[in-house]
């Protein structure tokens, strides 16, 4: 998917919404554990129940990891599911991967040709020849970390330059757009860090930004739309526990439903505000 | 297993070689095609040829992962295999990892509990909330991403912080030594930086070095031992292709294990003139 097509799903929706698939099986409603796959059942119908609010679902690799096998069986099978039933929805692959470059061909071959995915996320430690290996898949994406939203954020991300005075998360954003474009880079920029979105909009304003910490985390919606929105949107607002564990019982999806369409409504507000719809 | 433990190791095998378990599907003896897990077969028949001369394996999960759910149940064979028949063998688990303190405790999980891995490579990026959960498991190990052997390492690691003057690399060895102790945490140094190695011990004398990039990318053993081994020996070098790709014909388990003998050899010397032995 390129980034105009990714727009009109936006325009299309009224929604910049993800959900986060973070799949817990251990939060799972009860009913669901007689399943023959309980955590691919539990995605499908959340994913049925919210799609008409949402552009992109990311579900976190961990989540699936930490079942084994078995838990990598049930990703496949709901990034199948979403592209066969749901072809025009944006898959983020929340994998915060980044090896050398031969290693990292092989994360990008796993996530972009063996699944499906449109997207994966990418730590930027390791530089260039870390990341390039993912841009190499026409119209797949590399959200690489700039600011992310949890405290530990703090430790190196706004270590300063002495050369250059600049954060290490803005020279990662800058070195970066040397290696790709808005049309292959975007950027993970937590919710918690909203105040900070004018600066990034000055160092990436076209890139789109994948934003985390919604919710849960704390991060308000309205400041990230008001300090980081640009004319194509430009912003992937994350939601995963307020959405899929809406409720934890039989109804689940209708709460999920619920929820998602809360949020698509206010999203649909701020993008009227822009004068985008 | 504890730094004492693995040290004895070092001694009883005369070795510090980490075998690198990289297992390329397009690489495997044509032979081995028929079996009914020739992922599992290959490593079985490496490790089994290899086992004399190496105190770690480190398969690199990229690996794994490209070959979808298949690959994730030959490596959950590979590391059962390992810990039934050579128990006292250091496992890595090569995925340098690293997300939000909830998530990160789910990939501890998954390499920790659900598969039995003493040691997960981490990246520092994300900070204190994304190493911890690592850290929380008895006798687990973090090997966290300090210099690597990549030509990207350059992009950000050799960054020099405005107020203390340290490089990144250096500030992410001294910060993560408040998170963690020698007993629990090794750092990534690559051997192709292997003049970097008086320096890195400096900051970290105690602490072991897991040491990739001997053979394929360039790096000289005999320079890593000179200027990082330490009174444990401090050091686990590994060599992944020169040694399991050493033939891709019938033979290739003995010519693995001719390559593994041969490095040992060679650290054999090295601990002796350390007077380690």
């Amino acid at each position: 998917m390129n980034q105009q097509e990714l727009f009109e799903q936006i325009k299309k929706k009224r929604s910049f919404l993800c959900v986060g698939l973070d799949t817990d099986f251990e939060k799972l409603p009860e009913h669901l554990l007689e399943r023959t796959d309980p955590v691919f059942s539990f995605n499908k119908d959340i994913i049925d129940a919210t799609a008409g609010f949402a552009v992109a679902y990311k579900p976190n690799l961990a989540f699936y990891e930490s079942m084994g096998s078995q838990g990598m069986m049930s990703l496949e099978k709901t990034v199948s599911y979403v592209k066969s039933k749901y072809p025009n929805i944006f898959m983020i692959a929340d994998a915060k991967r980044g090896d050398i470059g031969n290693t990292s061909n092989l994360y990008a071959r796993a996530f972009f040709k063996k699944q499906n995915f449109d997207a994966v996320t990418v730590a930027p430690y390791m530089g260039e020849d870390s990341v390039k290996p993912f841009m190499e898949y026409p119209e797949k994406w590399v959200i690489l970390l700039a600011l992310t939203s949890n405290k530990g954020a703090a430790d190196f991300q706004y270590i300063k330059n002495n050369e250059s005075g600049e954060q290490l998360f803005e020279t990662v954003m800058k070195t970066s757009q040397e290696w790709g474009t808005e049309e292959n880079l975007m950027y993970v920029v937590g919710a918690t860090k909203a105040e900070k979105l004018k600066e990034i909009r000055e160092i990436a304003p076209n890139h789109f930004l994948l934003v985390p910490g919604i919710g849960a985390q704390g991060g308000s919606l309205q400041e990230v739309a008001q300090n980081g929105m640009n004319k194509k949107c430009g912003l992937l607002v994350n939601s995963s526990r307020a959405i899929i564990y809406a409720s934890s019982d039989v109804d689940f999806a209708d709460e999920a439903r619920a929820a998602a369409q809360k949020v698509q409504h206010e999203m649909e507000a701020l993008l009227n505000d822009a004068g985008l719809l």
